[in-house]
């Protein structure tokens, strides 16, 4: 059954976590590229983490394509870009992810992402362009469906929805925003308007908030929708971070992104409290972006067991809130094996010298290269040199 | 090369993560029973991780039979017990390590632990007799060395050693205590020199405590044999949360373990600091233990790379003190790519109504309840449920 | 000169701080009835917390008549009701303010604030009367100006501020409300035209928030008569504690108050940058309420300094930006004597048990019980109770 | 009675809390010099502040004569110098707090502290000068009894108790010293024990360090005394702020020292808990020092009321445990009206961008800069401000 029987069905859907974070940490991505060349460099790292999301109960599997487009290949300055070719990277992902999905009833999804063509100004044919050229692999390895993810601007999410729904097939968009909209300040529920104008069944957010923030944002869109008079499935794939105190770009301005995020990474009690609130919000499609690891997809899975009617694979490795602790010699961990206990817990941080909350970088430089940025000029190097300076 | 020889002439190894906690999040371990038994039924999950770590720098791949004696498989009421027997769950982990370990130059070593044999009263042959059934199958194998790793109790690790020694094979010994000692209130100094005279060439600490809290019980090990005038090497495998707040037992009494220790996770940061304090204290042997990821592993390998004259093959895809992120786009996260940055960013845990630390638990029935395992009473459920109450 | 002559001329003008806090921890006012009879019991306890804010830079010495309306002091069960008439108490309060105004050149303000026949629906003829008892002394006593402060409800507001009027004193009208308005939704700037269309000169907010989101408030009633066009100056006294968590109804929902507060008290940079931040923002009329000690009078006195020409008398004990430790014979506590040191300190709680934000209270019951308090029902002590009973 | 008789009976001695710090709040003391030149000034403000103390319980009135030696006088660079002589200053001490003791039946202790005679190598002739013109003043104005207090080499507090037993009267004796002794680094018991054989019926801790810290170095000198079969009263005057975190020379090398410690500022529940545990280690001369303002007192008050019998004047303006919110409008904070609310409360900082404990400063320099001081050499301006470049 394809995504959107089985949403009209009233099916929960359960998405996979974060490519780039997860394999970063296992040694196959490079923090600042993030490029996914290890679909044809190391395709045994990328099966395993696909297959691990599977088994703790991901329902699409969605192609290791994040920033493969051809722009952005070579805009990251990838050293494999002349060995191995855009093409080469998307085709390998399609077939990874579809032996996985074959060794359950996964779906697979072919998925594309922003690009720098759009923030240096290229025409909307251009941009047009490189989605399309991901978009011919994806027809040829005829994934299930498609998604947009990963839009800061939702001019460019239209134009990336625009191009696959040339394809005929169903088509999902999320972009990485906050309550406070998108970087040109278009708010949440006119961008899922504007989504579904252009054809999209599914819209929401993912990445750049944590699950909290996330759903706030999608609560939005789901009001926007609703005054438009206007009918989509919601879609959920926030960060497993807690980022209460991020501005209007997210995770990415916090002093810890990307490599002190360490101690904001949330528990698997914090994604069940997720997975309820987002079902309770009438989101259907709920997945996770950087940051989840499998152990937090098994957490929806398990939070939402009552209502899917069953367990995943990985649950036979996992005793529901803490059961497997039930065996334990002392007594004062066998009193953790309950739900209780888990759902209250507030847990330490073991750092008594650090604060809990951070001031989001930028905030000096911010106005001006902010002003740069979106009249989209030229950021030459000297000037955010000077800019950078400026702040001190 | 040996491990010894390589030791001996001054060599870094570098050790491996931590098996239980990782292959738990990617859904092939249970907490609670902690067992290996993937080694048998997912072979491609356990051989991933022991390549990543291979690929990070580890220079040993350690079989994975944490809790494979025969009497822990059978007392943690192992639901493979009968399908999947102790000794095909050591062959498949030694057979596993083996092969990943010739994609690479690293060293296999087979380690036992502790054992609910000795917790429970049984006598010294009876005890041993569970090491030497694992030890027969690491000669099967032919591994290159031995560890006793995850020992509360020096007599016990004592005895494991006595049993290693036996196939004149290099043994390493660890336990998993802190500055405070064993857990009959033996000092750190007193451990070392008993492991030592007991056969052990390499003596040190694994899991239970932070890095920092780590290197302090090594400390006093490597000032207990400096008085005996004893000559071993020095190891060090911590776990990978901070744990400034945990008492003698470690972090297994924090009220977050094991399902809500996320805000505790080190970064890689803090292991570069923790690689150079373990260097400078003359440790040679350097790894981690549990919530080690192979990222952590890399950091080792990195913040000592000017000492070796070589960065592992992991980081290639790792800019050093975040260089990677010299081409963002943003001014001030390009600013972040470098040193002083990281080395001094206080990570905020974007938890606010959480506090720092914790009281670790079993202070209110502790005094009673550890009477009673220290004394090896047999603890019945009643007794223990009784405690319990008490301290409510 | 008077208040008005005072600003119209555009002088800063500095209030004082929060006596019934001040002197619960002197020990002369209870938690709980907060009543001012102390006036009358140790007027020499009153009289010295008055020359303390006069010393500190104080402009204004405001009577301490909180709370002091009859039907207060009758309603808190006063145990001195009897002995000591709400008369007394408020001529006691007038006398003394005056004996200590005369010792510099402060102003004497009379003020009444927030009575509890408002709460339980007595109509306006009633709660009119209540406030103009007080105005009788204030009149014969020939109090220089007049304040209406800590209101709920602008309701209630705008009648204290017509009685107060009938004076032909100026008045001064402050809320105890944040930037979501009054308890029953009239936001701020609405607020503030209804006060200035009653007839107060003066207008803004006093207790109930910290610094920072109580000059929010100020700026939206800023807002609200520039868009109605209508001219006041405005007034800031808020909170001497921090509380970015507290909700509608301010610190009183918070579970630390009232005796847990400690570690929010503000330090006397964080009231310098208040009286920096307020001075930009337009508010003349600058000082503090519960929390605010002589030294953060000071501190506002020492930060506006430079605008004032001149520096409070206290000052002759403090050395600006902790210049008095010049002295010090430890090289690190000298170097503290700078304002970039403390401007920029973090200062640790030394809890490190303690979390750095709270839920507020009333989450559970608010809803019920708070709309039966906005009903203005009566609330029995049998409905709170189970409403509160639910709430577990 | 007498201090001894009251102390002997089994009585409960409750002392006072800190002046300079409270009087630095109120304007009358500067932070740098700290000199009490204010009981000539403005007697008044001394005066109200011991009465305060006396009504929340006190037995002691401590005469305010902390620094107040003529050498530290001079110093301190003292602009009284000249026109208020040291005697004058000693001499209004005593009558004032002689004129309040009076109000209840409290006793007058004459207080003698550390002297810059003694850190600048002055032989121990002039140092005990220097005590015996402050002891010429006690004896004139009849004290009851008398204290050396703050003193961080015990040999200096050795000749203070050897001046002031000349006297006759009574002598106790404390360090503001931690549990890792004096700055010479004699433990606390051997401190203790010498106190005591030069004569000092009472002995403990003042200042420097938290109530718990303080108590952990009283149980030192307790087992001090107890080995060396020697007898004395215990004594224990301890900071109001948290300081886990401090080193051997207590809050003075916190960053927060001394205009930044609001957040470890303890509550009245916190003293209740140290006037508990102060009582069960056999103390029984309890008060306090910096940071103790009279509700702390107060606080002591009650929780030992039970032993004593009776409660402190100012209870009339407490509800004990937070009784006097039983009337509340608020049935949630009327729920705060209990023992077991308060006892257990995790006070939030309200600062989510702080952290919980500071790193002391001196770190950097203090190796240098302590040696220099230790060998008590002149530490000329010049060899402190290289001392403080090079920590950069």
């Amino acid at each position: 059954q394809g995504i959107l029987e089985r949403l009209d069905a009233g099916e929960i859907v359960i998405g996979d976590g974060g490519f780039v974070f997860a394999l970063e940490k296992r040694g196959y991505v490079k923090a600042g590229p993030w490029t996914p060349e290890a679909t044809v460099e190391h395709p045994e790292a990328v099966r395993q983490l696909h297959r691990e999301f599977l088994r703790a109960g991901s329902n699409v599997l969605q192609t290791f394509t994040f920033y493969a487009s051809e722009d952005k290949l070579e805009n990251r300055g990838n050293y494999v870009a002349e060995k191995i070719s855009c093409q080469k990277v998307n085709e390998a992902a399609c077939d990874i992810a579809r032996e996985v999905a074959n060794e359950g009833d996964a779906l697979v999804a072919g998925g594309v992402s922003q690009t720098p063509s759009y923030l240096s100004c290229k025409d909307k044919a251009e941009v047009k362009a490189a989605f399309r050229k991901q978009l011919d692999v994806f027809m040829k390895k005829n994934v299930d469906f498609l998604i947009a993810e990963y839009f800061e601007h939702v001019e460019e999410a239209v134009w990336a929805v625009e191009v696959l729904k040339e394809s005929g097939k169903p088509v999902a968009a999320t972009m990485c925003i906050g309550p406070e909209g998108d970087m040109h300040g278009v708010p949440p529920g006119q961008c899922a308007v504007q989504l579904v104008k252009a054809g999209a069944s599914i819209v929401g957010v993912n990445c750049h908030f944590d699950p909290d923030t996330s759903l706030e944002t999608v609560k939005l869109m789901k009001e926007g929708l609703q005054a438009a008079k206007l009918k989509a499935h919601l879609m959920s794939q926030p960060l497993a971070f807690h980022t209460p105190d991020c501005g209007k770009q997210g995770f990415i301005d916090l002093p810890e992104f990307p490599f002190g995020l360490e101690p904001r990474i949330v528990t698997r009690w914090d994604i069940q409290k997720y997975a309820r609130k987002a079902y309770d919000l009438g989101v259907r499609y709920i997945g996770g972006c950087c940051g989840f690891e499998p152990y937090h997809v098994r957490a929806i899975a398990e939070e939402l067991g009552p209502e899917r009617g069953f367990l995943p694979e990985a649950s036979e490795k996992h005793g529901s809130w803490g059961d497997g602790l039930s065996m334990h010699t002392k007594p004062w961990v066998r009193a953790r094996a309950r739900k209780e206990y888990w759902e209250n817990l507030k847990p330490a941080s073991g750092r008594p010298y650090c604060p809990s909350m951070s001031k989001p970088d930028g905030w000096g430089v911010t106005k001006g290269a902010r002003e740069l940025m979106q009249q989209k000029e030229a950021t030459s190097e000297q000037q955010l040199k000077e800019l950078f300076q400026k702040r001190k």
